[in-house]
């Protein structure tokens, strides 16, 4: 797949994921504050990907700081620190990937603050291998993950948890990759997941570009596709998951779960340790964002309904761990009881 | 409301809903052909309303005819009469209104079909008739559906089920406008309905008109809403009710139903009798249109998906008849079982 973050020379390069599938164009970040904004506008978008994005908009603020006079007091260098990471977390507040990145970099910070170019250097090196890391954990979660598939098996997946939302390989997607790489035929179902159309645009694009079979739906179709027998398993992302198992994903999951539960179809969340939050007990305590009015009066220009007209759009839902039948993490498959199996989490502990 | 539909100076006038909310537009249609084609391109949509689209065509194509030499000779009016009949309901497979219209017609032509301009002229009156009676019975079915809702219910929609669909006054829509004439407030809440987009641009369009407030959603946000308490009713239009009272509707309504359920959110249709085919005798055996891939793969023009993208795009779907709470007509409103609750109906009977 194509590079979706890069750190290159000293600049953030993100695809410009707002213009696909009509047009492939990069954006080079030369500040932290240019990538907050593409963070909030949806430049780059998925939880991993965010914690990517984060950790190297962050190496981006410190290296910014590379000519003030103020270096040498390490007053200055803690509060600017503070007020880059603030910047990055205030964009989005579900994806906890945001906040777990942050935390990494401030660790780093904490260990390097009394020498500002061993930090700076620091701060680079760790976001890079954060990319590098995630794209292994992806191909962990794909292994685990194809485990639940049988050839012939047709998904069904929301959103986009591909390539497009990590580093370039993907969860949900990740487990259809797997299972492709294991020899199973997998056919999968997408979601075109309004208001900001990432099934459509992102994940069908992307299976398109590998060749995997993919057939897009509209979200209200999920219903009647399952009636039909069309669907075998679902499979999501998350963008946090709290320490009971209730996964807070793109609007319209809950849906789906609830859905599949009807048809008696196994419904499954693919996502690395970062996006598991021990510290938010249930979903009642995952803040859900919402946004703007006119992602869904309009649609690149096109009115679809009155510009005044009164809008709900959370960006996010949560799933009660109760629909869920399994979490496939990078360490292992994740069953019920889910708060024991997160609490017993060799790779949480160790966080 | 604004009038959807109109017979004028022997043209068919439908306010162009494709446009909607952006433009206000009328075609004027001379020849039953191009009513067809407005049927086809969902110019006028909603099962009344295409049931009143359908008895104007076939009058009008019949008008058509009136300089023909061969008028005399019984077998070519016959074989015309067939013909636009078999044009005008080759359009749309699903909405059953469109075939009992014709049905009425046809009992029109052989009651008169000796006399050319008798026959003419009834046609036209009992095509404007439906119009008129159709208002009539959607006012029957608000009345006596406004019995199942509270001052302060918010009721869920979906596509457009109002004054858009109908002659004037709404079914689902009709139900909200009697509870608010009987001075219940209340609230609704509009599934944008894709691909299509007649909630956001259709129902939002007509509620805002009215005064009536509404809050759109994406169709993926249901599960949602629903889940915060935010819904007390479902109430949704029908496009065929089977014998046995499982319904096909715009794409989307089951997996309503099985989310209402899910949430203990009563889920009611409203129809005239005129929607009910007692000759189907379950859902299985109602037709499910399936329409065209760029309705999914562009918005206006706007790319959304690649143009080759693989898509399923059924317009309907059937809610099972266990799903339903009750299904509101202008007769009465029907409980489970429905089988019986159906065949016990005088106005079936007298059909």
């Amino acid at each position: 797949m194509h590079p979706v973050i890069e750190w290159k020379d000293g600049t953030v390069v993100m695809l410009d994921q707002r213009l696909l599938p009509g047009e492939k164009k990069f954006i080079v970040h030369h500040g932290h504050l240019e990538v907050a904004a593409s963070i909030k506008d949806m430049v780059i978008r998925g939880a991993p990907a965010i914690g990517i994005a984060a950790a190297m908009g962050i190496a981006l603020g410190v290296a910014e700081l590379e000519n003030r006079p103020e270096l040498s007091d390490p007053g200055f260098l803690e509060n600017e620190f503070k007020a880059i990471a603030r910047a990055i977390t205030a964009t989005r507040p579900t994806a906890v990937n945001l906040f777990w990145a942050a935390e990494r970099m401030e660790k780093v910070f904490q260990r390097h603050k009394n020498s500002y170019p061993r930090l700076r250097q620091e701060l680079i090196a760790v976001a890079m291998a954060m990319d590098e890391e995630d794209f292994e954990i992806n191909r962990r979660i794909g292994r685990n993950g194809q485990k639940l598939l049988k050839t012939g098996n047709t998904i069904l997946t929301h959103c986009n948890a591909g390539a497009l939302a990590t580093s370039g390989y993907g969860t949900a997607l990740g487990v259809v990759r797997a299972a492709g790489e294991a020899g199973k035929k997998i056919n999968v179902i997408a979601g075109e997941t309004r208001p900001y159309l990432q099934g459509a645009r992102l994940t069908v694009w992307e299976l398109q570009e590998d060749g995997i079979p993919v057939t897009l739906i509209t979200d209200s179709m999920a219903g009647h596709v399952m009636k039909m027998g069309m669907v075998q398993a679902v499979i999501v992302g998350a963008d946090r998951i709290a320490a009971n198992g209730d996964t807070a994903n793109k609007i319209g999951t809950y849906s789906l779960a609830v859905l599949a539960r009807h048809h008696a179809i196994p419904f499954y969340v693919a996502a690395p340790l970062s996006t598991i939050d021990p510290r938010t007990a249930t979903g009642n305590d995952i803040p859900i964002e919402e946004r703007d009015a006119a992602e869904m009066t309009n649609f690149r220009g096109t009115m679809t309904a009155r510009p005044h007209t009164v809008v709900f759009n959370p960006a996010f839902d949560v799933t009660p761990a109760t629909l869920i039948t399994s979490i496939i993490t990078e360490e292992k498959l994740l069953f019920p009881d889910f708060g024991p199996a997160i609490a017993s989490l060799e790779g949480l502990r160790r966080k």
